[in-house]
């Protein structure tokens, strides 16, 4: 199956400066070879490699190299070899670095391919990366999950993930398991004298907790990791009229929320996203909050407010300066504590009222703000990435992102805890090695040492761009 | 000027496997290592080049590095220093091979600046290469138009371009106007023995008149170079309804004109381009050609339709097999003539005629065709390409395809005019040597020994995209 040599472009599709690209296979220098055979000119600094074969290079040296065919050059490029195993996928590559003309890239790719490489599928490259044994599994997700990343949290995640973090928590709760299983196999062959009991049940049982904890906190991990793969949800809610859009879209810095004076404009809630100090967030900007309206669409708007205020991990309280006096507001906010969440109360249009902020306590802070500032806008958002509280939900900082790996460690997850069940309820030896067989199993999945289907490995490689 | 340090993403815009970003500079090397320094870690192949300063590293080494800050690694990058004057620019160059996500482009770029360096302008990195004698000017400005190239024939102008053909070009005819001015010269500082004539006029003459049509050549290529540039235009002509927006839309093969039974529905002229073979061509769909017409707008169109004709370097003329005979067209093959250019007649709707095509001669050519059927769309393609012929209209092959050399090749153009003018009248050397000296000034602009403004510069390098 990897006996082929694939080639792609391996940098963003379009026009540019330079492109790159890259060849990896048995043949990969070989058919490379031949791009730049018929002709040879000397680089300029004139050490007589541009006229060396890439076979007969070093390793990891960039070569200045004119690219042609019959006689006809059609580029000047830099060209790499890296030798097999020491090289992104493991095995022979080239990597050329030509100028980024359309023209230019599409000609090398139609070379090559004509010259016996294959066109690499999505994710290819790491694919064979992962094969050869140079990552595992979910340290080959996370390459797609860095270059995807448009925030700091997300980059952090996959950057973690890809240096080994996650596989290094998993190996550890391998072992463990390994170490219960094999004791309880070490019972099982010396099945006949059933008094026999190595494994110790009291024991087994609290480290078979352990595990089913920790395998429930990277579980439980799942929510944040998509919180910052998503945005961390801020709902925006206050009375009607009080300035939600007018926030939001100060917020935002443009109009996209429509702004009227009349009460109840906003029927949808409206989700924008905005990265404040590389954090993705989400705001969701609600219907007004009103005690009783005739409308029942508006009704129904409220009605989402309370649910958006529910699932969101920030509330932004809004109250109109120059209608509410701030010691009015208190008692609201001894309402809003009931959602126990971080809850920022704002007062508006402060340029007209110019109040001082009301004393607030736990988890509820206050600030009074005018749209019309740009300094109150940056308090906001400053009030808002220190209102953010990402905790870290395992010890070891390991956030899961992956819903592959969120339901191979629920399922890991169910068969540890019928392991302890199972030890409650006096199973025997063979019973229980069964279900540890099966939770490491599936933890096994998550870095791939227990898959062998194409289909599976395909499925994963194919959510990767074209050249990686 | 030159002093500080740039960077750029060198790559195209966007998300990709890989991106590459550029640093070239004085700084360049000291600047990067800042990236690095904080953490380093052993490269695979354990040579220990990844632990080392890029200072200490051999030029032209690919080193894998952990790009890094307060502990926290941003990525691993494959990082390459060149070393002055052995660069593209000529200055030291740092290139980052990193993960093409946005969010690690852009920090590297943050941090680089951060660090000193200035985001490059577009074609800084090129314009460096000029002002360091890397390349003259006229190769600068090829190395635009290769990145631009999307067609054969236009990368193969750029390519020649690029690799001096031009520059040669007019290094011939600088020198040998410099054999003339200082011929010329030498007489005037003898200026008191009037009859002294070191430059036989008659062989000046001669000289004068051989550069003026070198010139003149050049100047003439310029029609093709845009030809090349813009696409070979390909004029459809024909009476109504005998399928000429069919024909377009099957070698197009795609739905673009709009097809009806109505007569004469085609309009405005519609322009497609299309590459064939490589070679780019523009396709010109006509008003159908009626001898006599009411409709006003109509009989403009067919104004039109042979304004396009006389413009176009090959001309499509369509007939009906269904409604004329192929014998009564050869009157019409005879009129066609005149247009002296490539013609081919295409008999169309063979499917229901199932005719033998005419014999032609001299510059008209028949087929018969369908354009159901997809083999004798394929044949029209052909044809087209066959009758397709860029003349060599230099000797040496250099086209000119750039319009700021077009200018100056006519100013040097009407020097030299001039120069020859002053010959027939008997002017004397100073006067001549004026106007000499004004030809070499507009030749020398191309390749850019006369320029100095940093004016015209800018408005050359601003064509270019960021990080070439």
């Amino acid at each position: 199956m990897r006996d082929y040599t694939i080639c792609a472009v391996s940098t963003p599709p379009g026009i540019g400066g330079i492109a790159v690209i890259r060849v990896s296979g048995t043949d990969a220098i070989t058919i490379c070879d031949r791009l730049f055979m018929s002709r040879s000119v000397p680089l300029n600094d004139g050490d007589g490699l541009s006229s060396k074969r890439l076979m007969d290079l070093s390793a990891n040296v960039v070569v200045n190299k004119h690219i042609c065919r019959d006689g006809e050059v059609l580029d000047n490029a830099l060209v790499t070899v890296f030798r097999s195993p020491h090289s992104f996928t493991g095995e022979d590559t080239v990597e050329i670095s030509c100028h980024g003309s359309l023209y230019i890239q599409q000609t090398i790719m139609q070379w090559l391919i004509e010259g016996g490489a294959y066109q690499a599928l999505p994710g290819e490259f790491t694919q064979r990366a992962f094969l050869n044994g140079k990552m595992d599994l979910s340290q080959a997700e996370a390459v797609a999950d860095l270059i995807a990343s448009t925030s700091f949290g997300m980059h952090q995640l996959a950057m973690n993930q890809m240096r080994g973090g996650f596989s290094g928590e998993l190996k550890y709760l391998r072992l463990q398991l390994l170490e219960i299983v094999s004791l309880i196999e070490l019972e099982l062959d010396f099945g006949d004298h059933e008094e026999l009991e190595f494994a110790n049940r009291e024991e087994l049982r609290t480290l078979a907790v352990q595990i089913r904890n920790q395998i429930g906190d990277l579980i439980n991990s799942f929510a944040v990791g998509n919180v910052i793969k998503n945005g961390i949800p801020v709902a925006i809610i206050g009375k009607p009229n009080v300035g939600k859009s007018t926030l939001l879209n100060a917020l935002l810095n443009e109009e996209r929320s429509i702004v009227t004076d009349i009460p109840g404009t906003t029927r949808d809630t409206i989700e924008e996203t905005l990265y404040i100090q590389g954090q993705l967030f989400r705001f969701i900007d609600t219907a007004g909050l009103r005690d009783h309206t005739d409308d029942h669409i508006e009704a129904l708007g409220i009605q989402r407010s309370f649910e958006k205020a529910e699932r969101a991990s920030i509330i932004l309280y809004l109250f109109d300066l120059t209608q509410e006096d701030p010691d009015d507001i208190i008692p609201t906010s001894h309402w809003l504590q009931k959602f126990n969440k971080p809850i920022l109360m704002v007062g508006t249009k402060n340029d007209i009222a110019c109040r001082s902020p009301i004393h607030t306590s736990g988890n509820v802070q206050a600030i009074h703000v005018s749209c019309k500032i740009p300094a109150d806008i940056e308090r906001v958002k400053n009030y808002i990435v220190k209102l953010t509280n990402i905790q870290k939900v395992t010890d070891t900082g390991v956030i899961v992102t992956n819903v592959r790996h969120y339901e191979a460690l629920y399922r890991a997850y169910e068969s540890i805890k019928r392991v302890i069940e199972g030890i409650d309820q006096n199973l025997s030896g063979d019973l229980l090695a069964q279900d540890l067989r099966e939770c490491l199993h599936y933890l096994g999945e998550i870095t791939g040492g227990e898959i062998a289907t194409t289909e599976v490995l395909d499925n994963i490689f194919s959510k990767f761009c074209i050249g990686k």
